[in-house]
């Protein structure tokens, strides 16, 4: 089959690699439906994470089962399944309290597993998956094209913007600020909005994204950053900031801005994955009693709950893509995003 | 009147200072009947935060109001009352988010008042106290001088103690590990108990702490440090840690070892003083969701809950002071809590 490996700074190439099979019993064979290019896929693609040698890439994908291992009871040959970023059994102590993305028998796509096999990136033709019953869900059948865009985010991009929404602890009535206008923090919008908050700022510069923002539920747009953004995100509440801020972007700025957007007392919810640092000021945070908490999502468990309202059409997250390539061109969709041409491509074999 | 000053490093006198006098209808004189040192009030003292010239310090005291401007509706003449270690207006926007230590009008004791006029330190005879409706609780009645310890700990240590609690979200059935055995971290413990622990793990290598940890609800002791600490409190908690780890020192081994003690979505409260640092390790806290919140604590807000229960025994956390001086020997004071012969020195004049 073929599949996606990263050779080096924007270097990305559609190879051929080796099949994959059942190497355990607890295993399925997924052929991919859809897969996509995350914003962290561009830290290696830009040279920012180094590429030591050629590897394995891509952490998103839905698709149809193909075979399963004799002891995989919760999906069968011919389901439409979501995976998450990463593969767990879903049944450890970690994934019981909600962390699923520290299970102590998962692992990452495109990686070895605990067994020492290796487990397939996700932006190729087929994935093994181990721990099928922990990490894939079933839709109750087989989607529509249209519904696969909204299904697949579930697989990261609306699962980690619920999270940073989840993590700060957005509630009813919750005055939010968003930072990042990426797929994931147009998901946090989406999210903040589902959980009722009141108010929303989208933190955008650039048109098309403010317009899904507003779609998604954002109240008002800032376009300012730095001091001159935190300073109208305060403006807007009684000048002492939101109650929440949202980082998805993972740079020193971004949560330098998330930090200072929120209100005394306020709390920080973060899932950009820091890219290289920076570390966070104490001595602000002690001073304002602002809290941050967040980290890689465990979006496996939000599937459950989100599921439901993307095949009702209820959300409709997948409004974050905005360019569609075959799975071959995969190298122009790192080029696109890379380039800001596009927010976030899918991929279809 | 005497008051006690810093002049620099393990330099701390008792002097001749102004007669504090109303300068606001909103004032309240309240002669002191007890106050004590600081963990904090060490960092100077040790010269860690240089002093660059002499001045009052102590932040902590009860007494009885003397006089009230004419605005004061809530204490009178006569009344006893806990201060907590800042005034505030108990009104603006941040005092009523619950963190009145960010009030807009508020500020600290030893240093002005928002109208220039300067605020006596809490180690002397006599304190002006702004915003005294704010600032100030009136006990139902004068208590007798047995009752005194354990009302002043609402000035701070109970108070904060129980914000790192708050802030990490102890509930019912929680497991929680407290870092640092001073004051502090003792008042972590006996929070932590009241607000339903089941296991509190209380770190400490000194035996007459954790006599008192356990009088408050410790129901383990771990004396180890560093990665010997971190893997005892792991293995009392099914190898991934503690729910929640209340961090109550404000050095970099202390919040490395509350980090490293919780589990994977675990969330640390802190409110020790960052000495000069450490920054958080953003990495560390991403990949195992592991959330910090803390602060200087609102302790104002916390008085009307804790209050009740000092009140009718229910808790004792004067249990904390092990050493009584006559508030004329403060240096004695500062050099036995510096010397580690006292947790926490109680000065009466």
């Amino acid at each position: 089959m073929k599949a996606t490996l990263i050779y080096g700074e924007r270097d990305i190439r559609f190879d051929v690699v080796p099949e994959p099979s059942l190497q355990a019993e607890t295993d399925a064979i997924v052929r991919v439906a859809a897969a996509c290019v995350c914003g962290s896929d561009l830290w290696p693609y830009r040279g920012i994470a180094p590429t030591a040698e050629p590897h394995r890439i891509g952490h998103e994908f839905v698709g149809i089962v193909e075979a399963v291992g004799s002891a995989v009871a919760n999906v069968a040959m011919g389901d439409f399944v979501i995976a998450p970023f990463y593969f767990c059994d879903n049944t450890c102590i970690n994934c019981r309290n909600g962390v699923s993305t520290s299970c102590l028998n998962g692992g990452w796509w495109g990686s070895d597993d605990r067994d020492g096999h290796f487990v397939d990136g996700a932006q190729g033709e087929r994935v093994r998956v181990p721990l099928a019953d922990g990490t894939l869900v079933a839709t109750p059948e087989v989607p529509d094209a249209a519904l696969i865009p909204h299904l697949l985010t579930l697989a990261d991009v609306m699962g980690t913007g619920h999270h940073a929404a989840v993590s700060a602890g957005v509630a009813e009535g919750s005055t939010v600020a968003v930072v990042g206008d990426g797929a994931v923090g147009l998901c946090a919008v989406l999210a903040a909005h589902r959980l009722g908050a009141s108010r929303i700022v989208a933190m955008s510069r650039h048109v098309a994204r403010q317009t899904i923002a507003r779609e998604f539920g954002a109240t008002d747009i800032v376009e300012g950053r730095g001091d001159d953004g935190v300073a109208k995100v305060k403006e807007l509440f009684d000048g002492i900031g939101a109650d929440f801020a949202l980082e998805c972007v993972g740079t020193k700025e971004s949560m330098d801005q998330a930090i200072r957007s929120v209100r005394p007392g306020g709390m920080v919810g973060y899932v950009g994955v820091p890219a290289g640092g920076p570390e966070l000021p104490i001595r602000t945070l002690f001073n304002t009693n602002v809290g941050v908490r967040g980290g890689v999502a465990p979006v496996r468990g939000y599937v459950d709950e989100l599921l439901p309202e993307v095949l009702t059409g209820a959300i409709r997250p997948g409004r974050v893509f905005d360019l569609e390539l075959p799975l071959s061109d995969v190298a122009q969709a790192y080029a696109a995003m890379d380039e800001r041409r596009a927010t976030k491509v899918l991929l279809r074999p």
